[in-house]
C-alpha cells in the first residue's frame, strides 16, 4: 500500500471506531457517522463502483456541494483504485460537459440539486438526495455494493500497488481558455495531507468545519489530513455565515480553511463574537490584510497563512508564513506584512525557488533582496503528476525539471517568498510593471488601508497613451455605506487623494468604480477575468 | 531530494536560523548552537568527509556517547551521501572490530573516551575531545571542510537522487551469534521521523532531552523528528538521573525517550518531584508496568507507549498504544493493561499483522481473540532495506514478502497487538508454552505486582523432568531492601506463595534468585542471554 491516503481512514476505523468521523447536521436529514460506520459506507461505495464496471485508473466524477457523498467519494473512489474527478458546482453546463468529455468520466456521482448541470448527458450517474435514508438512490447504490461484496470486507478489494497512480483529477474553472485537468498522485496526496495536518496542528481532539468546497483542489487535501489525524469533520452544503458561527460556538470547531474573502464574511457577520476557545483558520487564495488579521485575532481566530496553487498542481498549500518569536514585539501592522508573505516550504514539500527561467531552460534564482521579481517554481513530493491528456501543456509547465507556478514573487533575505502577482495580473503601465497586488495591498500603497474600503481589486485597462493603466473596483465597508450613499463620486475622489500620496504615477488607478460586491469564484477568489471583461467594455 | 531527512535540517536553518537547535550543557566545555550555526557545522562536516575521500554509499562509523559530534554525524554523514554506522559504545573491542570490518567503514568519528575500543585498528579516524574549541581535532576537521568548500555552501554538495539509498547501518549488539547489520533507507528514515514527531506532538516549542543513546537504532529517528519539528535538542554524555532532573526542572524539557528501566531510574531518583509542566516520555523496549505508569503520571510525566524492534529493522517505533476516551473512567490497573499493549501502527507505517507463516510461506493471520499467538510481521514504508552483506538472512527475514520481527504477539478484538514474547523467550515447560513476559507482568500473574519487587526477569532453565522450567531473577525495591536484609530465603518463600495463587503450575518459577541488579544493555534492556547463561551454570 505504501504512500496511499486511503490508509489513514482504515487506520482511524481500526483505532477509533466509535469516534465521530463525519457529521452533516444542517441538512433536512442530518446524519452522523462514526469512523467504523463511515469506513463501512466507503467500502460499500468502492464495491459498488467496481460492480458498476469501474476499473483501476477510470475517472469517477463527483458534482456535489460539501456533503457526506462528497466526503465518501474522496476515499471510496480511491478504494476502487479509480481517479476522483470533482467538478465545481458553479460552472456552466457546457463547461461541465467539456470536463466530463475530456476526463472521460465513466460514472457521475451527483447531488440532486445539480442535475441541471448534466442535462442532456448520456453518462451513467448516481443521484444523491442527501438524505441518508434507505430510499435515497445513493444509499441504494451503497447497499448494492455491500451485497456485492459478499462480506469480503477490505480484504476483498485490491490494493493499488503503485503509489504514483492517479488520485485526483481537478479542472481549472476555465477563466482563461479551455479548462485544463490537473492529475495528482496517491503519494503526493498522502504527503500533502500529512503536511497540512502537521502545519495546522490537527489531532484527534480536533473538529474541522468544512467551509472550503471539497471540489476545490480536493479541499486542499484536508479530507485526508483529517483522517490522518483522527479529527471529526462537519460538512455544510453552503457557506452560510450565521450557520458557521453556530458551529463555532456550539460544535467545538477547532479548524477550518478559507480564502480571505470568506474570512471577511466570517468576521463581519452579526453573529460574530469573541470565542472562548481559539479556532485555527487556514487561509490561502490571497494574502490576508492587516485589517483582516486584526479582526480575526480580535475574536480569537488564529490565522495560519499558507500558499499553494488554486488547482492542485501543488496539492493546495505547500508553503507557510512561519511565525517568529520576535513578531510578538511588533505592532499588528508590522506583523501583518510578515504574515502576508507566502513564507517557506512545508516539510513534506521540496524547497520552493523564485527564479528566472532563461530561454535555454537555465534556472537563475533571484537574489534574496525582497525586490527582484521571479517566478515561483518547485518540484518533488508536492507537485502534480501531469496535465491530463495534455502532454504539450505538461512539458511547458515542467520545463527545466521544475513546475512553473505562473505566480510572480520576490525572495526576502530570510528566504521567505512573497507573491507579487500572477504573471497575467501585472499591469504594463507606460512601460513600467505595476503589480495589481501591490496597488491593492502592497507595502507603500495601499487602497485597502483606506478606512472605508472593504475590498479592492485592480486590473489592467487599455489606455491610448500608456498602453495599460490600473483600474480599481472597490466595495465600501458596510459600516460606511450610508455615509457615502448618493455621494460615490466624492468617495472616489477621496480615495484618489489617498492613492496619490501612496502610489507612484504609473501604479495609481486611472479609474475607480464602486461596486456593491466583487465577482468571485465559488471559493471566494476574486474573478479578475470578469473585472477585466467589465473594464474592457467601459 | 524527495524523501530525505536531511531536508528537515536545511529547512529549520532557513526558517528558524536563530533558534537554539542543539545544546550540550553538562560537558566540561558546554556549547550551544542555533540552527544556522549548527547547519553550517554539518555542512562543514559533509565537505570534510568528501575531502577525506568518502564517496556516496561509503560507511562512516561513529563511536560516541550523545554529544554534538554524534548529533552532527546524523545529518552530516547523510549530506556527504554516505551511510552512518553508529557503534554501541558498550561493546567489547573485538565486537567493534568485527563491525568495522563487516561494514567496511572508511572512516571513524570517535569520541576520545572510546579510543581503547579501536586500539590496534589501522582505520582512519577523527578524534573528538568534545570541547568545541578550535584545538579539538574534530573541530579542526570541520574547519578544514569549510576551507575545502570554498564557500560553495549547500549548493556545492550533490544531493542524493535516490530516496531508497542507504541511510543508517546499525549492528545487533551480538547477544546471540555474530552481529548483523541493519541497513535503512533515506525514505524510511524520513517517514519514521515524521511519524515519531506527530505521535509525540513535538513542535517548535518543544525541547527534547537525549537520554536514549543516538547509537541505538539511530535514536529511534528522533534526531530527524526534532529537526522536522524545529525542536531544541539537549545532549548529555551519560545517563545521570540527578542531571536529568536538573534539566526536567530547569531546561524546559518537553520530551524524552527511554526504556522502562530508564523510566524506573527517573521516577525513583531522590531529585524526582512533581512537575509543574507535563513532560512526554516516549517509552519502548518493553511494556511499562502499572506501577511504573502510576509513578510517571503521579509526577506529571505523560507516558506514550510505542513499540518497535531493538534494531532499526522498523526504524525504532512503528506502533503505539493509542489512548481511548473510555480509559479515563478506568482504574490505573485496568488502564495500564491497555497501555501496555503494543497497539496499532503509526500512520506512516503499513498495517502490522500477527500471523503464522506456514512452511509454504503462506501467511495466516491469527484470529482477533487476544489468545492465539503469532509472529508480528510488517512491510512497507517503515521496514529496513536489508541485512547488510547478508542476502541469506535478508531472504529469511523477508519470506512471504513481509519482514518477520521474531516477536510473538496476540491480536485483540480491537485490532491492537500485544507482545507475548520474543520467540526465544518462550519457556517450554512440560510441553506447555510458558511466556516469560506473562510470568513477569501478565494479566493473571504477575510477579511485578508483588509490592516489594522492583524488577523481575524470567528465563528458561533446563529441568530433568519438565524439559524446561521458569527461573526468576528478582531485585527488591530499595524501600524494602532493609526489611529483607539477611532474610532473602524468606522473601523468596513469600514471593513463591504470591506466585502460587496467580500462575498455573507450568508457568510458576521453579527457582527464584534475588540479585542486587539485573544485567542490562546500554539502552536499559534486560540481558536475558546473560541470565540464561547464569541459570545454565547453577
Amino acid at each position: 500500500m505504501l504512500q496511499n491516503p486511503l490508509l489513514f481512514l482504515l487506520r482511524a476505523a481500526q483505532i477509533y471506531p466509535d469516534k465521530i468521523a463525519l457529521a452533516h447536521p444542517d441538512a433536512k436529514y442530518p446524519v452522523v457517522y462514526t469512523f467504523a460506520v463511515w469506513a463501512q459506507r466507503i467500502q460499500n461505495l468502492a464495491y459498488s463502483l467496481i460492480r458498476a464496471g469501474i476499473k483501476p485508473g477510470d475517472r469517477v466524477a463527483v458534482i456535489s456541494p460539501n456533503s457526506p457523498m462528497m466526503a465518501d467519494a474522496c476515499h471510496g473512489v480511491l478504494a476502487a483504485r479509480a481517479i476522483l474527478t470533482p467538478i465545481n458546482t458553479r460552472l456552466k453546463p457546457q463547461e461541465v460537459h467539456y470536463i466530463l468529455d475530456h476526463s472521460g468520466a465513466s460514472l457521475i456521482l451527483i447531488d440532486e440539486e445539480y442535475l441541471p448541470l448534466i442535462a442532456g448527458s448520456e453518462r451513467p450517474r448516481i443521484v444523491c438526495k442527501d438524505t441518508g435514508t434507505s430510499d435515497d438512490p445513493y444509499e441504494e447504490f451503497l447497499s448494492d455494493g455491500r451485497c456485492y461484496s459478499q462480506e469480503r470486507g477490505w480484504a476483498g478489494l485490491d490494493v493499488e500497488p503503485d503509489e504514483n497512480a492517479g488520485a485526483l483529477l481537478c479542472y481549472t474553472s476555465g477563466t482563461t481558455g479551455r479548462p485544463k485537468g490537473v492529475l495528482t498522485t496517491l503519494r503526493g496526496t498522502y504527503l500533502a495531507a500529512i503536511g497540512n495536518a502537521f502545519e495546522g496542528r490537527i489531532d484527534k481532539e480536533s473538529t474541522y468545519l468544512w467551509i472550503l468546497p471539497m471540489f476545490h483542489a480536493g479541499g486542499w487535501t484536508f479530507p485526508w489530513s483529517n483522517t490522518f489525524a483522527f479529527a471529526t469533520q462537519i460538512t455544510q452544503r453552503t457557506v452560510n455565515y450565521p450557520q458557521i458561527w453556530k458551529h463555532f460556538l456550539h460544535s467545538k470547531v477547532t479548524h477550518y480553511c478559507g480564502a480571505p474573502t470568506v474570512q471577511i464574511g466570517i468576521v463581519n457577520d452579526p453573529s460574530a463574537k469573541k470565542l472562548t476557545k481559539p479556532i485555527s483558520a487556514i487561509i490561502a487564495g490571497a494574502a490576508p490584510t492587516a485589517h483582516l488579521l486584526g479582526a480575526l485575532e480580535g475574536i480569537g481566530i488564529k490565522p495560519i497563512h499558507v500558499y499553494g496553487l488554486t488547482l492542485p498542481q501543488t496539492y493546495g498549500p505547500f508553503t507557510r508564513g512561519y511565525d517568529q518569536l520576535f513578531w510578538t514585539k511588533m505592532t499588528l501592522e508590522q506583523r501583518s506584512k510578515l504574515i502576508a508573505r507566502q513564507g517557506h516550504s512545508f516539510a513534506t514539500a521540496e524547497g520552493v525557488r523564485v527564479a528566472e527561467i532563461r530561454d535555454d531552460d537555465q534556472i537563475v534564482d533571484v537574489p534574496r533582496d525582497g525586490k527582484t521579481v521571479g517566478e515561483i517554481i518547485t518540484r518533488g513530493n508536492l507537485v502534480m503528476k501531469e496535465y491530463f491528456r495534455d502532454p504539450e501543456a505538461t512539458t511547458k509547465a515542467f520545463r527545466g525539471g521544475y513546475f512553473h507556478s505562473g505566480d510572480l514573487a520576490v525572495m526576502h533575505p530570510d528566504g521567505s517568498i512573497a507573491v507579487v502577482d500572477r504573471s497575467k495580473d501585472i499591469i504594463i503601465s507606460g512601460g513600467e510593471n505595476a503589480s495589481s497586488l501591490a496597488i491593492e495591498q502592497g507595502k507603500h500603497s495601499c487602497l485597502t488601508i483606506h478606512p472605508h474600503v472593504l475590498e479592492v481589486s485592480v486590473v489592467a485597462r487599455a489606455h491610448p497613451v500608456w498602453g495599460e493603466r490600473p483600474m480599481a473596483f472597490v466595495t465600501i465597508h458596510p459600516e460606511h455605506v450610508s455615509r457615502w450613499s448618493g455621494r460615490l463620486d466624492e468617495f472616489v475622489k477621496n480615495l484618489m487623494e489617498h492613492a496619490k500620496t501612496r502610489l507612484s504615477g504609473f501604479a495609481r488607478p486611472e479609474w475607480v468604480e464602486v461596486v456593491p460586491e466583487l465577482p468571485k469564484t465559488s471559493t471566494g477568489k476574486i474573478l479578475k477575468t470578469e473585472l477585466r471583461r467589465r473594464a474592457a467594455k467601459l
